[in-house]
């Protein structure tokens, strides 16, 4: 059972999925609750015909394993992201990058399957099916519902932070306050960086705070962003909307990095606001393997999970809707368990 | 007696010019060789009636000093690059980077003198008056015409290599043969760094390995280029007209840093081109006084120099028109003497 786009209408149905027989080295999974992406709104909303059941962050329960499976056993909490194979024999695979591998990760969902060629259906759904190397074990001090988060968007914002340097002595900044951007603020807090939130809205003072934030700088204050030129080491930039990189590069001190990761397409920056104070521009989504493990790790030890709204799985197409007009603090997560219930 | 704009015929006619006296901490330098870069070609074809004499790269002699100059005297070689004051307070020039001076720096022609208002004319002339601070002992090893070129396009380069740390066991790619990129070529190589040439033509690969290029890459075979994929820990890309970036991008290793030096504007990147191998994008232009100095002796120390077509000035014309074509292997450099002949 799962949800699935319905053409046209760009809402998703109901509908009975079949997911394919154990492999020898997949695992099945119970998923219990699926985070709702930003990547999920544009899949059903350019949906087009072709079988779509989004959803690629979510925890849940082993339910059987296959014949060489040794990690998992039937019952082990289990997280998944948003890639669930790759070739395993390139650079970036032998580099535990798995996310960059050279013939491309298949996608949890709207990915195709290396094997039999068959379309990946995502977990908007009760049931998943998944080589056990790209399952999880999920700590079992993690709320599973607020952990399911941390498969997409929790490690799209770990690994800029991680490789930048985010830390004791590093000055970051996290621009826009949506599903990435609070976890950016909780994890660069955590990892000991001076953390500053970036917001269009002065009402989103109290949340940055309450999240952990040092500070919060309103993006239309023209004074508060000249006064915070060249200050941050990093600036991570989730907003979601194709917008002007120039104001935050202005914000990046010298040396430093403006991680954008809050959509795909293109984007275009002034070269001057990159000459000036000698600044990088890079971008992130997903992680590998050993990354993702690691942040489930971190945040076991410090106790984050994602702000979430839990929603009855069949209050999915509200949430997309919701979502698509930014209401949502901060993260949708859908309750599978009601696909239990006959409809 | 310089070379100005005449405004619309796009041309350079020979003209007096008047230079400020002497403030305590002025030189004055007779101008012996100016570089002739791709700026001056776009200042001259926009030009739009402010007084306007370029040349930002230039070598001479010291022939006055102001009252409170120690750093020169009278006889000494001197180079100028394309900046010649900045505020000396802000947090970019304290740190020896005044190119990036929050107030702007003054440039070499174009600007706007701190202290009288006065525009600045640039070094396609017999005479120049510049801060001492803005002025760098020429090494007497390094012949003065092939130098002048070092003071824009060495550094230009320079600041990238040197900053992304080119040397022993990096690999480095340059995009563009011209100007810029052969003395990317020089500096890399002498850096120590393992250096490729990218260029569109294949007739250059003898020039590429003279300049002491490990390898050429034909940017238009693709079998070649699909093979270099993540190849290089930093490609400096000096193609000086805008172009698709993601080319280059995709040569770039894992964590590795695309620096775009051709030219100014905007630029446009492909997301996923970043996304992919987490790759950066920079860029860089001039550098500051630490930088410029340290890149002399580096040379001098090396005996790199550009390779030049020394041109008398009174052929600034066709200079420019063959620069427009990219005519000239690899940077034309106007031997000034002839402006002391009568017309």
């Amino acid at each position: 059972m799962g949800w699935r786009a319905d053409g046209a209408a760009g809402t998703l149905r109901r509908a009975s999925l079949e997911r394919r027989d154990l492999r020898p080295d997949d695992i099945a999974v119970r998923v219990d609750y699926c985070g709702v992406c930003h990547t999920d709104l544009h899949a059903v909303r350019a949906h087009s015909g072709a079988p779509l059941v989004p959803g690629h962050e979510f925890t849940g329960v082993v339910t059987e394993t296959g014949s060489e499976v040794t990690r998992f056993r039937a019952g082990d909490p289990v997280a998944v992201g948003n890639i669930v194979d790759s070739c395993g024999a390139c650079a970036m695979c032998r580099a535990g990058q798995e996310n960059f591998c050279h013939e491309f990760p298949t996608l949890t969902y709207g990915g195709t399957d290396r094997h039999d060629g068959s379309a990946t259906l995502g977990g908007y759904s009760r049931e998943y099916v998944v080589r056990d190397r790209f399952a999880y074990p999920l700590p079992v001090s993690l709320d599973p519902a607020a952990a399911a988060p941390l498969l997409c968007a929790g490690i799209t914002v770990w690994e800029p932070l991680h490789t930048l340097g985010a830390g004791p002595g590093a000055r970051v900044a996290v621009a826009g306050l949506g599903g990435l951007g609070h976890l950016a603020i909780k994890l660069a807090v955590a990892l000991g960086a001076e953390t500053t939130a970036i917001s269009r809205s002065a009402d989103k003072a109290g949340d940055a705070r309450r999240l952990g934030a040092h500070d919060l700088i309103v993006s239309t204050d023209a004074d508060r962003m000249a006064a915070a030129r060249d200050r941050f080491d990093v600036v991570i930039d989730t907003i979601s909307a194709p917008h002007d990189l120039g104001p935050y590069l202005r914000l990046v001190a010298m040396d430093g990095t403006l991680s954008h990761v809050g959509h795909l397409g293109e984007v275009t920056v002034q070269v001057m606001d990159l000459l000036v104070g000698r600044k990088k521009l890079s971008s992130a989504g997903s992680g590998g393997r050993a990354a993702t493990a690691a942040l489930l790790d971190f945040c076991a030890e410090h106790g984050i999970g994602a702000d979430i709204e839990l929603l009855p799985s069949a209050r999915v197409n509200e949430a997309l809707d919701r979502l698509g007009r930014n209401d949502v603090r901060y993260r949708f997560v859908l309750d599978l368990a009601d696909l239990d219930a006959a409809p």
